[in-house]
This record gives structure tokens, sequence and C-alpha cells, in this order.
């Protein structure tokens, strides 16, 4: 069992995503004393699921990684949650969860979590959750102004403005993913279709699938299950495939846009950029994202200034952001 | 000589245009006692000019309001300016402003004007005070949150954002003018360049060059001027003009997208629509753009509670913002 300073506060966070959820407790300085793990989904499943299955898991896991630490609930200060929709932070509502059986029309998932471990429970947006823990723990440290992009399944958002996390009038601030590609006469499109790992992974499993790219099919036919991971685009770019190597640079021209596009509006003083795969890929994705981006900002005033970061928690940014999380709103309590 | 209720503080309001300069003596809460208006070029200006000569036209114009509501500068509490270009607020430092002759690299126009006029003096840009003035007095009163779209010879934004204005990192928050339109394989665009009454008059000239366009030809003739104002687009457009209603269709699609793209990043609660063509084409501008832009907001949550509003205070936004900055700068002073 991990020993901790005397009298320092601890805290449990919780990364509730579509395939697994992830528990961790941590000290208030980012330490973590243990974590646990569980899929999202229970092998034996039987659909429909009702909106309370998953809070269940969620204890489970929660309770695993207090054992792990040798504590119990009376240990625990507070217990920060990152979930997979908009949340209200006041109610610990969970507005809505496209990707969680049963939370499509929302959850109380704060109250009821409280309830069922006996500790304060607070709940945000998992994208909000994870930039600050990079803000508190990681890349963004005394940063009162970022903007956070992730680039994975989807294309997550989320912004500190003033040193606070903006969350929007509708608990909805963030979805950067779902700003639109437009030009005259074509329909608007998610700039996530293109500016993600699914998009991209899409996109080049149509081009197997015709058999047009022989070194990308060398490659993911070592995997039993021709899955177009991070770690698959990472190795095909290495060995010069063109087709991922387009998609590549379609991705990230889109995200040099946005980026402008956000430092235009919104003037932040950075940007951090995370997400699987730009974890996977690191500086060789973000160096033409910068070179494309910067001379794209209009006002060119201290413009050096103006950062653009790769993220620096990896899979720890969603536990300690909602370490974070806990700590913030259980202050003063 | 307009009567002041006791001891009710005064403001002068100065909005600095790239063609005139409008100030304004008013009481806290907006009544306007006096106005006075100068062009901002003087007639016969030797080029090149050095950065002060502007001064010494604001100084006058603002003397002339003074002097027309009866009042010196004793009795005054405070100066608020709208400049064109960013401004540091804390120092009353224009950091750019490419409209006008001389202040490219900058002048310190809060300290040079509070001394020529000896009343303190607090600048913001002009289209941050545009929106403050509609905020304190305007279309967005009792608003949180707030996005502002201008739509005149450019694009201008500028947002509030927990009852604050946005100023951004480099005091340059707001450009929406200048985000851009993006398409896989396209160069990216301002989105000013085709969302703006500069822009459409610029196609509209160019089609009226070209003999191919007899109603708005008969329209624009009445003026010895041939300009394309927003008046003119409005008599074109209800005279049936093919082109003219092509092109604002164009701009109308443009904005419709950007605000669902800025409601899907930063869940503002409203939205706040105003300059020149707005106010002369009035509903029948934003009522298409409402149509196209609500769909296109990716969470539904209490979408319906979201507004998009058009501005109320047409050219007085300016002078009555730049009184709500020097009431708000001035509190506790």
């Amino acid at each position: 069992m991990p020993q901790t300073s005397q009298k320092q506060s601890l805290f449990v966070g919780i990364d509730i995503g579509g395939t697994k959820i992830l528990a961790a407790v941590a000290t208030s300085d980012g330490r973590i004393l243990a974590r646990a793990k569980k899929k999202t989904l229970p092998k034996d499943a039987s659909f429909p699921l009702g909106p309370s299955w998953l809070t269940e898991r969620i204890v489970e896991t929660a309770k695993a990684a207090m054992q792990k630490a040798g504590l119990t609930a009376k240990a625990i200060r507070a217990v920060g949650v990152g979930a997979p929709g908009p949340t209200d932070i006041h109610s610990g509502r969970v507005l809505t969860a496209v990707n969680l059986p049963g939370w499509q029309d929302g959850f109380d998932l704060g109250p009821t979590l409280s309830e069922a471990l006996n500790i304060p429970v607070y709940v945000d947006n998992d994208v909000n959750v994870g930039l600050l823990g990079e803000h508190v723990f990681g890349a963004a440290q005394g940063l009162s102004d970022v903007v956070g992009l992730f680039v994975g399944t989807g294309l997550g958002g989320a912004m500190i403005l003033n040193g606070q996390l903006r969350r929007g009038f509708r608990w909805s601030a963030g979805e950067v993913g779902h700003t639109y590609l437009y030009w005259p006469g074509q329909q608007p499109m998610d700039i996530e279709k293109i500016a993600s790992r699914g998009a991209i992974s899409r996109q080049l499993t149509s081009i197997l699938n015709q058999g047009e790219s022989p070194i990308l099919e060398a490659i993911v036919s070592q995997r039993s299950d021709r899955r177009i991971t991070s770690g698959v685009i990472r190795r095909a770019l290495a060995a010069g495939d063109p087709a991922t190597q387009r998609a590549i640079a379609q991705a990230q021209e889109a995200i040099a846009v946005l980026i402008a596009s956000i430092a235009n509006f919104l003037d932040p003083q950075a940007f951090v950029l995370g997400g699987g795969l730009v974890e996977s890929l690191g500086e060789s994705f973000l160096a033409p994202i910068r070179e494309q981006a910067y001379p794209l900002f209009f006002v060119r005033h201290r413009v050096d200034e103006v950062q653009l970061l790769p993220a620096a928690l990896g899979d720890d940014a969603g536990v300690l952001g909602a370490v974070a999380l806990a700590m913030s709103l259980s202050r003063g309590r």
C-alpha cells in the first residue's frame, strides 16, 4: 500500500468512456496511488438496458481502485467524474450521452453515485474534464486561456477562459467536432468527418476494401481484428503509405484552419492538442499544423506568444482531470 | 440646453470610424443630451499624416458635443472611445488600426486624449464597444452570454461571456470576419469575403459593369456616386433583382453556418445581429438565417432558448457603447 503524505486530501477520479471505465485514487498534487478499469458494457448485457445499469459498474470500478489503495470511502474527500455528454455540473445530471445505452434522455449520475458511494460526487463532460486535467497537472499549467482539441474517434474540444472552464449556456460548449466546413454551393459538413482518427480509419478502410493500398494492407493484416488504430496509422505513415499520408494531411490542414479561426475569434493564449492520434503521431502530427495555422492568424501582434502544445497526460488526462474537478468543486465545502 | 436629473453622472461617448467621428454626451441611463460629428480625415489632409493628427479632430468633436450640451469638461465623469482596431484597455493604446493613416503601428490614444480633454478616457475596440452598447442599453440587456455579429463593410464580431466582454489574450478577440470558409482542396477564405455588405457590393459592381442586371442598374443610377449601399441593396431585393437575391442568400447561408459553428463551440445564450446591412434589411435578412442556423445546432437540449436577435441601437450603438465602457471602467475610481 502506497504511503500518502500526512493529512493530504485524497480524491477518486473516474473517466467513463464508451468502451471502458477508468478509476484512480490520487492525491491533490496529481500523484496516482491506485487504478482500476472495467469494460463499460458487461459481457452478459441484455438489451435494452435501463438508465441505472451503468451506475453499478462505475461504483465497482471506484471501489476497486479504493481497495487497491487500501482505503475506504471515509478517506476520500470527493469523487470527480468525466461523462461522455453535456452535463449540468450543479445538479450532476448528464443531459444526454448518445453512446451509452439508456442515457440518451439524461441521467442523474452525480446524486446516484454520491448516494451509492457515500462520498460527494462532481460530474462534468469528459472533454472539459480532460482539459482541466491538462490545466491543473499537465501541458496547460499556469495558462489562463487555453483551447483543448482532442483528436480521437471524433474531434472533441473544450476551453478554459480567464482560468475557468467555459461550460456554456446549455452546458454544451466545446463541440468543436461539430463546427462546420463550409464552402458556397456545398452542404455544411462536420469538421470531424475529416479531422478525426475515426474519419481517417473509415477513409482508409474503404481504400483497403478496394485493394488499393498494399502497404497499409501489410500493416493492418498483422492485427486479427484488422482495426485501423492510431498505431496502425503511425506505422503506415512511417512506411510511406500514400493513402494514409493524404488522409493525415487533409486532417492536419482542416485542424490548422480551425485553430486559425478560433484564434481570430476567441484569441486564446494557447492550444493544447491531445487524443489518441496526437499521442501516437506526436510532433510529426503537430509540426505541419503549426506551419499552416500561424500564417492564417489575422492579428500579427504578439503572434509568437500564442502556443500550440501537445497534451502531456495521455490516458491519465481523464482520471486526473476528474480529480482536478473534484478538487475544484469541493473547495470550500 | 437639456436638463439632466440632479446629480446624475454624465459621460461622453466617442465612436471613431474610418469616415466619421461621432461624439455624444449622455446620462448613465443612456439618454443622449447632445451629439457632434466630424469627418475623420480633414479636407486639407496632406499625406503622409503623423500619428497625432487625429487626436485634434477627436478632441474637437468631443468639445463640440459638450458645448452643445452646455457643459464643460468638469461636468463629465469619464470619456469612452471605440477605436477601429485591437486596443489594450489597460493602457488605452490602440495596437494597430489599418484604416487610419499613421496609426498602423499603434497609438497611445487613451493617455493622449485624457491629457488633451482633462477627463479620464477609456478606449476599446469599436466592435466590443458596439456590443457593450447593446448589452447595457439595447437588444442584449440582461443577457450574460452574447455573441454580436455586425454586417457592414466587413463582418465584425464581439462576445460577452459571463457578463464580461471577452477581449482576448492579445486584445484581439472577435475578428469573426477572418474566420475561415474552408473545404478540402480549396484555399481557406475569410468569411467576410462573401458575408458582408462590402463583399456584396463588390460582387454586384462587377455584375453591373458587365451590364447584366438592368433592375439593379435602374436603382443604382439614381445615385450620382453609383455606390451600392445597404439602401440600394434593400431596393434591389424589393424589386426582385436576381443577382442581389443570390448575393444576399449566399451571405445569409454563410452567416447561418457561422452562427451554428459558434453555437456548437461556444454555446452562448444569444446572438445579436447588427450593422448597416442588417438595419437596412431587418427581419427579412434575419429570418432565413434563423431557419438555416437552428437545424445545424448539434446539441438539441433547450435549443429554443438560444436567441437570435436584431441589434436595437442602430447608429447610436457606438457612442452609447462608449458611454457604457466609460461607466464600466470608471466605476470605483
